[in-house]
């Protein structure tokens, strides 16, 4: 629990935004393990500032691999990576001042004043970059399986975008390039009129929210456990654990509620195997893999700090003010936390494959 | 994990639908909780099939209290409940008859044909019985401290019901009614619309779903932790173990996706403590309670058990056959997930406050 | 924590001596695994007061599997044993008269006066039982692995029993008579000395303790974890939850401290693969086994009822006052302790090895 | 498990060595701790080789806390403090040269070659300066509270110490002496005799082993729980995490295997509340202190490395040849275990408090 998560890999996430590193540890992971460090930086460079779009927090995020890992292998023994803070402007922050829907209000209540708020501390989103270096550690022993993994940006405000192909040799292809890509979309025009969007919600110094979809291929079924360690129960509660995530659905999700049970039911068919005619319950029956794709969405709320004016109380006096947002901040944050949302993804689904199989699986 | 939940109050499910008994094990209870064993049963009377609406399984769910109770009060040590399976027709399954969008086929590949399948065994929402004894213990502990759970049908198929109110009173009053009602809507229109559609779905051998938006009131701010124990994290995980739950979303949950900011963003106001004006983040920013009402929705599938001809496979021989839902089945679960829905809250809540303030809060 | 152990194979113990039931639920065994009803009948047997010896508790131990268990094989799910009791006699308890050296005064103080100290509550050695049905099952887990366990009791007060041999072939020999003995020592000598110190004991109104040394037989090499779960730290939180254990050591244990080190050290040999020609480190070298035989002693102190007076004090009052041993009570417990020895030891081991292979190992 | 401990204060220990560097995150902090960093430093230094008796690695352990701390308080978000290494000779290491009765051949057998074997890699002794700053802050955190640990060297070889006074006034002042010296002992004519038997095992190029003995003074009763989480499984579990220990006994420990329960059991009297005549339990009962001084026994093995010549095998070839021990090593350990064990300690009942307490309870 806290910022521990697992228990058969565990993951133990440290670090504040304006502290001098932040960072992880992996315990648990099997010796021997061939890592692709290259690899490591492209994910880290996937959820880094790219363009315009984005804010002016200039620094590389260099990590380093501290310990369990050793001639360019995983030892066995605790991995722990870093990555220093470099880049930081620690004056732009005033504690007392409440940012509407930050965590500045209830990160006071809970550590009662003595948190490192500067930059948002520990609730920083700076900190999933740690999640990312665990994530691309994971993907690479779920890839070097067969298991793949990716993830578009379904909606940006009013637009949206395609559905995963349902033809295997074309989302293969689509997966493919959604992970060399830096703004994962499977249409060209959606891609173009997202960003226009992004782009009208900075000029108007406002922001915008948006949908990510992600699929997982070539689980085999089986995987997943019963009630508290379902699929679901477990990649939601690494999903809810990214900032800004309000809502996450797996298959239909909340469209199941418009539906008869004869529409919403996936038929059985056989064809090289048993498979689903649809697949509306996203691969997952019982909580337990059935074989077909995993498919899910998760809502990214608008980032809360904009340049627009906001009513708000400065807590040294109780006065309701108004502020601007100060600091660097993104216009939207979507096309970022789609490497999060892969990075837990696959976390979870090695935590899992881990029960069943034990660390020697990997 | 597997079917067990928490580290400060933990919670061992077991029980096949068709075995001799389910329960489950709460080990980390304080000593000298006056347990009302009444309102277990009230709770579990919300559960059960209670009309025209519901199955023909009878059987009333007397629990026994097995250990860790004695004299009226919890001793301390781990209090096991069980109730007695009574009322069981097995002779109704067929384990190569994959019955479609159910757990069948999945149970087979986790637990290689060694799975009890009749009445859908382990994966049965019978289980959910269980986890209504604990959750009612457990919504005891939380309205001792004053914290209240309510959980109102949201919609079903296509009729949605009033939202909860925003007066403290109003809103006092509805969870109060709520919780003492077997259909439990705000609006007495909709009741009367909702069961309509079941009765509609029933008739036409079809099923329907829904959705649950469940509220907490009075739950101090400050409760959470960042990432994987964020409330989002503990709720959606344990709801997610509920069979049926496909969706989970805190606040305005997939609508931010369509807002710009500075209109989802809630600003902060003065009123006997600092508030916020609106609640679209549903009480939670950062993962952690800021003092308001949590509030999330819970998306329910239609029953997967239908009497209309659907498509399926015969294990054993892998051929396309057509077949009928047979046993019993409801036309529509979403006004008996409400209690589990309730239970699960509740069983997270003391999880958290646990963490912060020890076994010895309770 | 708790009255809860492990992280892969889960159990979790419930129960008070005179409640209605004792038992256990066993979460995370592998579907399809044979048990052998019999033998768990026949280690409960081993736990139970056999003769002259031990107290006159009369009832048989009958167990009942409530879940997990269907057509004479694990289903996968979680597996609840439960034992009723029978034969209990309340009235010989008074909650205010702290027996010495008991848990009485502590439980109290933990449970706050909440306890059911009628026969020990939840601390009663007849808990143990409930142990022992888990710990049967994990020794048949073991055992279809080819790794053996057997404890024999080293010392009753005085007296003394041979070493394990050191010869293969003899060995085996001494752990199959040990596993269907009811008073488990190497030497017929010594069986008829302790048995002989144990009646004098009980003709005194006094008690014995004593030692028991277990073997376990082909582990694997580099099974264990370094820190916190080598296999001495598994193993001795195991052993230390047994009631009456004061002291765990491996290998040589507290000889080492008067030792040098060149008199200490194992030097390696090839014989049929890499071994240590002594064994002085019980087969464990950084918490890690080399593939000798475990070795490990245990002290049991000697039971605290005795029926001689004894100095205490009547909680109602604070006044000391002497009291005697009320209640059924064994002059000895060390011989009945092997079998609870025994199967810790498994739970303990079958643990370790899921971490490395996961549950679909059994 | 693994190299985590903890379910309410988490720790996680990584590194090697001889890798860049050393660390610990401690996860479950109270936010506003004041840290004494001095204090911190000071207990390093107790490990350290101070003199003639010990190692030549001459490196001070610089210590800096990479996040949770700000402005000289914890921020209550996880702890993460690092030792970079930098006094490393690894050309002194050769994988293939098994060190009789150290972890070369388990780590080789466990990590199948990919161990970082440089060192002892994660398995040597230098790990625990990590265990040493997570032990100060709990040290810290328990000494607020008015609880204190202190540990003395009970024996070296054939040199035995003085035991504990057992007069209050006399006990307070040898615990605040043992703290404060960096050779613990009670008795100035032990120190001296104890220093002899080190000197003369080192001109032997030999080495010697010992025992520790532990106090805990000003525990509340009623901390502990039954079965697993008693404070003697959850203490031995850390204590056997500490390479070299390999016996742990409470109280009288193995010496109540030659008494009787007469001669063993602590009576009662009531003297400015309820207390024990005598102490031979160690201070608990069924696993839980009862206010009396917890009391326990570590026995540390002699040094495995020595300059005499050992018989072993090199892997490479499977030969028996014979080794001198290589690189720095101690004649004893013991002095520089004293403080690990007082770390592991307040490890442990740090977390018994919180599971009662919480966090906020720091």
């Amino acid at each position: 629990m806290f910022s521990s998560f697992g228990e058969h890999l565990k993951i133990s996430l440290f670090g504040e935004s304006h502290g001098s590193a932040i960072g992880v540890v992996l315990d648990g992971l099997k010796p021997g393990i061939l890592l692709d460090l290259e690899n490591i930086h492209r994910e880290l460079e996937k959820r880094r500032p790219v363009d315009t779009l984005s804010t002016a927090r200039k620094e590389q995020d260099f990590f380093q691999i501290v310990s369990g890992y050793w001639n360019g292998y995983t030892t066995g023994t605790p991995l722990c990576i870093m990555i220093l803070n470099e880049d930081t402007k620690s004056s732009d922050y005033d504690p007392f001042l409440l940012r509407p829907s930050h965590a500045d209000y209830t990160a006071y209540l809970k550590y009662q004043g003595f948190q490192d708020y500067r930059g948002g501390g520990h609730f920083s989103g700076r900190i999933t970059a740690a999640l990312v270096c665990a994530g691309a550690i994971c993907k690479q022993i779920l890839e070097n399986k067969g298991i793949k993994i990716a993830t578009h940006i379904k909606q940006i405000h009013q637009v949206m975008d395609d559905d995963f192909s349902i033809q295997i040799d074309e989302l293969e292809q689509q997966i493919q390039e959604l992970n060399c890509s830096s703004f994962a979309v499977l249409s060209k025009d959606s891609l173009k009129e997202m960003q226009e969007e992004i782009k009208k919600a900075k000029n108007m110094q406002d922001s915008v929210g948006g949908v990510l979809e992600t699929i997982v291929l070539h689980l085999e079924g089986g995987i997943g456990e019963p009630f508290f360690s379902s699929i679901e129960s477990v990649l939601s509660s690494l999903l809810f654990s990214i900032p800004a995530v309000k809502g996450v659905e797996f298959g239909l999700g909340f469209q199941f509620a418009n539906l008869y049970g004869s529409e919403a039911n996936d038929s059985f068919m056989y064809q090289d195997g048993i498979k689903t005619k649809t697949n509306h319950n996203g691969g997952i029956n019982g909580g337990i893999s059935n074989g077909m794709p995993i498919l899910f969405k998760t809502v990214i709320k608008p980032t809360p700090t904009i340049g627009k004016l906001q009513e708000t109380i400065d807590m040294k006096t109780n006065q309701e003010i108004t502020m601007k947002g100060k600091g660097r901040h993104d216009p939207c944050i979507v096309h970022r936390a789609r490497v999060v949302v892969d990075s837990v993804t696959a976390i979870g689904l090695v935590e899992l494959l881990c029960s069943r199989y034990g660390y020697m699986w990997m």
